[in-house]
């Protein structure tokens, strides 16, 4: 019983179907090939929109440091939640990426920075001063890091202040199934439409093996795209590879139906948990990650017992991380909750 | 009949069975598998040595530059045939992951540097001068974009320099096992006991999907690579999935049998060429590439028929560059030295 | 009455007369001149040590970033003051000349860090763990951007942190002359006996034109200094004008007579000042600058009577900063009072 | 009898004058001082045009580099000579400041590229293919580091060649005025009418203490100049004194009056040795600088006579470099005409 991360798991059987069938045949590298030139189409069509361009890459790191490269100068300045992952656990992807660009920290309850608090940090903003770097980028993580989902209205909201000052809206979307899963609204409203410029799309937790595609909903941010991958050593010569676990994972509707299991999954785990004497949800569950907290003496018993999960806020916290996933099984959700329940009686 | 690259392949058999087997289960992500973690004592028993680490990354560029990254400081510089992988088709990957270190040419025939060329270069050279970049890696393609082989003694004569310079010695083995195959010696005769450092040790031109390994014959400069890979966006979460590609290619020989079709039916092409009038092979051929010198007429009747290779020297060359890998088959071969033999009839 | 900044100064007579003296005859370039080369030994007099390197260069912000580019790698952080110079004021030279390091900010009254805050943040944070950059040095402002000194025990009490986790600590001490003037310790005391590894020496605010010195008491740590100053273009042809510069601004204390003034202006602007009502003072003046909050109206009657300040904090702030120089006149400080007196009459 | 370099020299008396009276009065810092601000307009006047913006930078390699880091991204490349300063003397600064583009090297007789040579390498261009990196600047020494100048239709033609190719075109100009002084052509003439795009005007090496200007012929090319000036630590705080150098330097001609002196010395030089058995000039004497092969024998005799040069082209060379400035006495050069005579009697 594994709820340490939804990157444990392996692929699900669509994926590794394409995979395979990928395998057949002399192919032109690089790209050049029908999978790959197929890909803008796909990504098209799902987003309902011609005016974009999808590029696939292998890690999230990668298609996060990227897209902020188009975005910002050496100069620049990226403004994140204080607990973005590209902030935390990229070790320094993203200044690696732009030659040196800043990351500056919001706060803001449940993963989730507030438009109203950015206007203010951006209003009082020294731009156009060459003292201080100069902001090029917002970026926003979807599903946060805190489990939840920013609603297509809170995006516009953050989408017209960038608008204001000209910065880029990047949304790093390593969850991005999981939290469009939850608003039940559509891909489109949950990107471009609401202003979002460019969107990491995540798979690999959510599917594939290894495969993420960078989305630009405004195609001249992507101008110097291909040489920017290729120089980070991200241009696969077999790409086929690359786009087939996409293109598995998108077919059929495969990676909305992976999320809403693995959000559902979630969901039944939150609402046993939360039932429980001395058990509290320390976030709105709207993804596929659920963090409780409880009594010390409790998690020491649960992972006694071969349940797996983070803590979460260091050494000694007592909130824990429950993440699920694709091919989480309900029996292991209820025998989590059922042991909890044992553990806190 | 596709001989443009031994990258417009696939994956072999037994890499993609490796794959697979490795989806199973709930395994810990970012390295921290058993796939992963065994993949160093692969590598020491194949190379003959306890001193040596091992890491997985997705591709030669990632591979050849986080190498570089490692020997050379940002002031320093690398020298490296000119027409180097890393000089010419990298897009200035070693540049970026280096922090804009210098790449320095030299010239040499058919591919391969001259150790005395590079010690009369470096015995000249300003070291310890601020107003001069500082040699700090000498970088040898093996096999080389000539599809020439360096043997033990070539390399072991490059290496007394770069040891007299305190220089590190890094190999960009894309094609190494193609290298090793055509000189019939051990793994360990042709790199640290040669005195080779780093190897950027080739899998997907060969059989693999996407994974090289880089290793590390002395592991004091490996120390900060983990941080740079990861910072890269090269360190996958769900590792198991590279490590599995090396397995795969790793066992049972898998790696030097497909490296030694390869190199025979390029020995096969060649030898069937080489014999028709008006054509002529520019290099040795000791590896899976064959660059021929033959009629522009014939370089176009060639094409109109369908087979496929690439120009080599730009637009307007006759010289021609055919790549075999692990699949190419003998009818394919003889099927090209038939056709060659009647355009040039 | 001109309290904007230190800056605002031009130079004081003995550097005018040593730069003019440097003037004379043909000399060596880069450095290799006399001046230059007798530097190191004259901060080795003041510093009582033979354990320091001195390097001029004419700026703080190069002081300041060729100094953690020696100290941290590019996967690195840099621990300082929210408010540090380093991070606020210089447009991302840190993370430009680290090749992309992290700044992680602290806070602290009066521009301080405290140690143990530091030891907390240092002990919860994942060492060696490749997702998270690594810390690798410590910056502290000396004095600090709110004119307060820290004591050499508090230097002592940050560096035994630093040293236990292997950190450098490194000195903005753009305004050290003035805090050691204020804290009428040693230089000694005040530095390495205190345990700092390099100090950004600044005299361009207490009288040069355009120098500073970077002073590593660690030699080891200065290894690859030359090449990083070079590259970034801060090794001067004609260094004799820089070291120049040093010399008159050590020669004879004019360096603490310039800093003891500056201070002495501000302790008597300061003490004016806080026996008005309706002024309170923002922080304790320890060196050559004073913040002042007073009323919004007083603050417009003084600008308009011609007095030049900064407001601090952002517009609509009603803290000012009052910045003293070598060459601040006691009747320009009465003047600043007395209107002061008048406009809160 | 020093004729090591330009730069041995102290600084002319006009600029030494000029940085004594710009040294008066309180006066707003990091530029906004009438100085600097009247900068841009003095250089309007020089070459004859309101399309330019210049800035002062201390060295030539900022300029130099910043300049490059304008004009090329990080994917990019820089073409110029083999020899050219930037490649050679400058420890990896435009790859430093560019954030790791590359220079690409061209041969050329007596220092100068060759429009023509250019044209056809452009011309096999990988242009758009993401393997390569991009051309992104042309890059020349005037005068070259031969000490010969490239005429105004020299210029032109390269920059029909960067114009084609959409390349801007920078010129290293440490010593420009040395060059103009030659061809006794208009400022304009051998800039923005020829073509070229940015220039990096030199003053330290012909009579500032360490003082260039960055020129921009198209404004638009500076946009993020002072962000990048900034972040290198080349933003002086005290920037009067930059600007009043190259105020005292372009007063009266002075600029123009030394170059000619130097160049005068020079010629005289050149053509005393020339008549000598055993010497012949490497290169034609158009700036500054002689080169003059020499028996080994005559050589050491004038070092044993305190004559002072550098060989050119490494050790055992028997070529010198003999450098004139605006302040090299007849009498000094006609003592080492003198003694070279004796000493090759």
């Amino acid at each position: 019983m594994d709820f340490r991360s939804d990157n444990v798991t392996g692929a699900c059987p669509e994926v590794m179907t394409a995979l395979a069938a990928a395998n057949a045949g002399s192919v032109s590298s690089y790209g050049d090939d029908d999978l790959t030139k197929g890909l803008t189409r796909r990504f098209q069509e799902i987003f309902e929109t011609d005016r974009l361009v999808a590029f696939p890459v292998a890690t999230g790191t990668a298609a996060n440091s990227l897209a902020l490269a188009q975005l910002t100068p050496p100069f620049g300045a990226v403004w994140c939640h204080a607990n973005a992952h590209i902030e935390e656990d990229e070790c320094g992807a993203p200044e690696f990426y732009t030659g040196g660009a800043k990351l500056v920290l919001l706060g803001g309850e449940h993963g989730r920075i507030d438009a109203a608090d950015l206007a203010a940090r951006l209003k009082a903003y020294p731009f156009g001063v060459e003292h201080h770097v100069q902001p090029g980028a917002v970026s926003l993580t979807q599903a946060t890091e805190s489990g939840t989902a920013y609603r297509p209205d809170d995006i516009a909201a953050i989408a017209e202040v960038c608008r204001k000052y000209r910065l880029g809206l990047h949304v790093d979307g390593a969850r991005f199934a999981n939290a469009l899963a939850h608003l039940n609204c559509s891909a489109a409203d949950l990107t471009w439409k609401a202003g979002v410029d460019v969107l990491s799309f995540g798979a690999t937790k959510n599917g594939a093996l290894a495969a993420e595609a960078l989305v630009f909903f405004r195609p001249e941010l992507a101008t110097d795209f291909v040489y920017r991958r290729k120089r980070a050593g991200h241009l696969f010569s077999k790409m086929r590879f690359l786009s087939a676990q996409l293109d598995g994972y998108l077919d059929d509707g495969v990676w909305l139906r992976n999320a809403r299991h693995a959000n559902a999954m979630a969901a039944r785990l939150a609402a046993g948990l939360a039932k429980l004497p001395g058990v509290s949800l320390a976030h709105p569950v709207e993804a596929n990650e659920v963090f409780v907290t409880l009594p010390e003496a409790a998690i020491v018993a649960l992972e006694a017992k071969g349940f797996r999960f983070h803590r979460w806020g260091g050494a000694g916290a007592t909130t824990i991380r429950l993440v699920t996933a694709f091919n989480t099984e309900e029996k292991a959700v209820d025998a989590m909750v059922g042991a909890a329940g044992k553990v806190l009686a």
